[in-house]
């Protein structure tokens, strides 16, 4: 087999078909996989149907604490979970550029496997087209994602209600510098690694130790934990109340911070998630999810006032609106 | 709004709201898109789960008879379809360079949503990234499927048995020659519409006539009726055999084709079947094929020979294989 791509490997026709077989097949192993059939069939199932969809442009691909596949498994069982689904399957469709090396598909294709294993999903369907050198960059990957919801589970912004506790699941910020950093476009060095991870067992943990007193899981990628909290504020109409020196920020994140003038609370993680739950059920969660990563935090708790706005209270005893970023932070992130 | 796109609409901050709710929320319309929650949710349904991804990279992305939007929302209700499945939900996700126009997306999402009415299919969910000006070639887009196949609905190529009859829905490889006509490279006008469309009445109308007689369906796009039948063969291990003169080909393809030194057999079609049928249900199947496209057909029938092989006879009077492409035809098609 050739070891970089051509247009023909997109043709449809032998190429196509060796790469599928050899690199993505042989990867993902799956007996769905392996039909080739237009759809993968996968048997009935019981509970509500979670769907969900996520395209991965980041860049560079290969990042301290992960890579493009293991974002992209993370991604998608990550927004099955918070929405209290099980992760069952997955789809994935790449787009390649001409003269990606072969091997580095074959690395990618071994990294959703192994962190698809790891979540207990199946990787069943995919596709891939190949573009000219020049009108990509690599490659660009979407997954999507099929679960159920079990009965009983109910998990939404709109059940937020005043005197709930929000938590978050560990330190936040670390994808988003973890991938500026190995850019190598700024001068500092750092041993930062992305917390990109499954949070499947995470939300299964809050779950088990706040029952219905969990209101919802949402994971913090882009825009970070602070957009996630204004889009709980809209949502439910109500202030979130945050306090700035409860939000744990590991100290290689804030160095990349000052540098860049970047806000911590909106760089993106790829492994937190923000809870929210009734004040009754806020130890049992805390503590689970200590348990799980000793960074996890309590950090504000809903207002009740109506208003839908995010306030932060600072080190220095200020309070200031965290609002959502009207220009970019950083592209291709994730 | 503004008018083109910037980096800071992928940043998942206020410009990547403005974007998805303006553009994307407003075209799709969908009650589970509104809510922007990580995944959307879909009461249980019964039957087998069928999940299927497709990437799109078109060039152009607007063609007489379709454009990219079309396209995804055709190719993935198509290949749920020809699955036996009935289409439910669709979830899509974008990778936009820098600079495209917003009112080019509008124009993508508006042809997504009418194609997806007319499927009688919901779109729940969707991701976008923004990738620099370079990075890419205006959008790419990938699309996944969820439906449910009803018991009793057997479909697969491993049901072909000796005797069985071919089938095709329509003439070949109007999709393809259209593309290559809509780039203007080559020195020949003619007024020839892809035959981008939807086939899930399509197999409905085959099942209703055929019933258990059909033994498997699938929508011939890249790699054209060739491979599709390329892949019988091989699942089947049985010899196919086709007659040229009876394979239906619109005069400007063949136009097409003779000037490029391309096989129309190859070339793409994304609105067009191929089913097997056993030899009871084939006079059944033909008519209703008919009654929804005049230019349908009976190619050809499976041999009772083991080989795994595609035999052409040729109009005057030869015979010889067609084998999977080895080369590309053209990149880009769809």
């Amino acid at each position: 087999m050739e070891q970089s791509i051509t247009l023909a490997h997109g043709s449809g026709g032998r190429l196509t078909a060796e790469l599928v077989r050899r690199v993505f097949i042989t990867a993902f192993d799956d007996e769905a996989g392996r039909r080739l059939d237009d759809s993968a069939l996968l048997p009935p199932g019981d509970g509500r149907v979670a769907l969900t969809t996520d395209a991965f442009v980041v860049k560079p691909r290969f990042f301290p604490g992960g890579d493009i596949g293991k974002l992209s498994i993370c991604g998608t069982v990550n927004d099955l979970a918070v929405c209290g689904a099980k992760p069952i399957a997955l789809t994935a469709a790449f787009v390649i550029e001409e003269g990606t090396q072969v091997a580095e598909l074959a690395a990618i294709a071994a990294s959703m496997a192994a962190t698809a294993r790891a979540a207990g999903v199946r990787l069943v369907a995919g596709d891939t087209k190949v573009v000219e050198r020049g009108s990509g960059d690599g490659v660009y990957l979407a997954t999507s994602g099929y679960g159920l919801v079990p009965d009983g589970v109910e998990l939404g912004a709109e059940r937020i209600a005043a005197g709930d506790v929000v938590l978050v699941s560990g330190d936040v910020g670390r994808h988003e510098a973890a991938v500026l950093l190995a850019r190598g476009e700024i001068g500092f060095a750092a041993a930062l690694e992305s917390d990109c991870g499954l949070l499947h067992g995470t939300v299964a943990a809050v779950l088990a130790a706040g029952g219905g007193g969990v209101k919802c899981c949402r994971d913090a990628t882009r825009g970070g934990v602070a957009t996630v909290l204004c889009e709980y504020a809209e949502t439910s109409g109500l202030e979130v109340s945050l306090e700035g020196a409860q939000i744990p920020v590991r100290e290689e994140v804030g160095t990349v911070c000052e540098m860049l003038g970047l806000d911590p609370y909106y760089l993106a993680c790829e492994g937190r998630l923000v809870a929210v739950v009734g004040p009754e059920a806020a130890d049992a969660v805390e503590a689970a999810l200590r348990g799980l990563e000793p960074s996890a935090a309590r950090i504000g708790c809903i207002g009740g006032e109506r208003g839908g706005r995010v306030w932060l209270r600072t080190g220095v005893g200020g309070r200031r609106v965290l609002d959502r970023l009207t220009g970019g932070q950083l592209p291709r992130i994730c």
